[in-house]
């Protein structure tokens, strides 16, 4: 279901789990350009069982996964809360956004908040809204009709850099002072 | 896939999530009589990522669903830890437990690690030896290798009782003092 994973080109899918609403972020990277194509939010709907909305998030998530065949996904390490119940629903609706790319064979990928901020903005306290700015600069045309689909895309950004900077690291060295080029916005 | 669930006889699994180990356990419940179909328990390669580890217990939890064809499900409510990491962890393990019989269309139930011992051993302090003991009294013939699985065993017959006391408060009154019966052993 996974689309063969090319060298320079590649699609990636950012996750933003939560219980209620979970964020989805699609892009395509081509050597160190990145282009927008689709994002969103799962709903689950708050009157069913803890279960089923579960059951929503999973099967939502599969028929994007589905329709947009990414060949790896990325998912934000979620902010683990002083509140143990929060905590613990946290962990169930992020199980469920590891779970669905994995049991398609799609690889997944963690990164902190931290380093998610700063690989989009630059500094490791953004706040959302300065995330969500930088996301709408590097990818024109994206919807982010939610807060949760710009920190997917985010996500999804900061995977297509580490990607770029562990792939510059296994090439055979050019020379000296090799750049690592930073994904940039298409144009 | 799963069975038709009958007014008197039902088979009911439990199960009691964990990363590295997840327990389940299978019983047959006919009227207020108990008895072992069989348990076991499913275990994660740490070697593994965290989305590859939830894959295996995803398979291994529907491959016991499918083979067994519960009509109902019944899962622990995860002790919620102090330590925020472990919570979270747990949680991950909790949502895929949720999700495995909900996702073939099997209602699933929770109920606290309190209310488990109390309805197998009358006490909700129970320590694990004395829940084994109780476990291994009403099922005989169960295996229970590890102690998740008798941990699984006795949600299964948690919810056998309330199922009973449940069914037993929706039916017509038949006198004054009416009984409501606690699921026994097989003999």
């Amino acid at each position: 279901m996974a689309r063969s994973v090319d060298s320079d080109r590649v699609r990636l899918i950012g996750l933003d789990p939560g219980l209620r609403h979970t964020g989805w972020g699609v892009v395509d990277v081509a050597g160190s350009r990145l282009s927008h194509v689709a994002d969103g939010t799962i709903s689950s709907n708050e009157r069913l069982s803890l279960a089923e909305r579960l059951v929503e998030l999973y099967r939502g998530l599969g028929a994007v996964i589905d329709e947009f065949g990414p060949g790896e996904a990325a998912v934000e390490e979620t902010f683990v809360n002083k509140n143990p119940a929060s905590t613990l629903k946290l962990g169930h609706a992020r199980g469920i956004a590891l779970l669905a790319p994995a049991e398609r064979g799609v690889a997944v990928h963690e990164y902190s908040a931290n380093l998610i901020k700063k690989s989009v903005v630059g500094a490791g306290h953004a706040d959302k809204n300065q995330v969500e700015l930088m996301v709408r600069r590097l990818l024109p045309g994206c919807l982010v009709a939610r807060s949760d689909a710009a920190d997917a895309l985010a996500v999804a950004i900061c995977h297509a850099h580490h990607r770029a900077t562990q792939r510059a690291w296994l090439k055979p060295a050019t020379g000296i002072g090799q750049r690592v080029p930073m994904p940039r916005a298409a144009t």
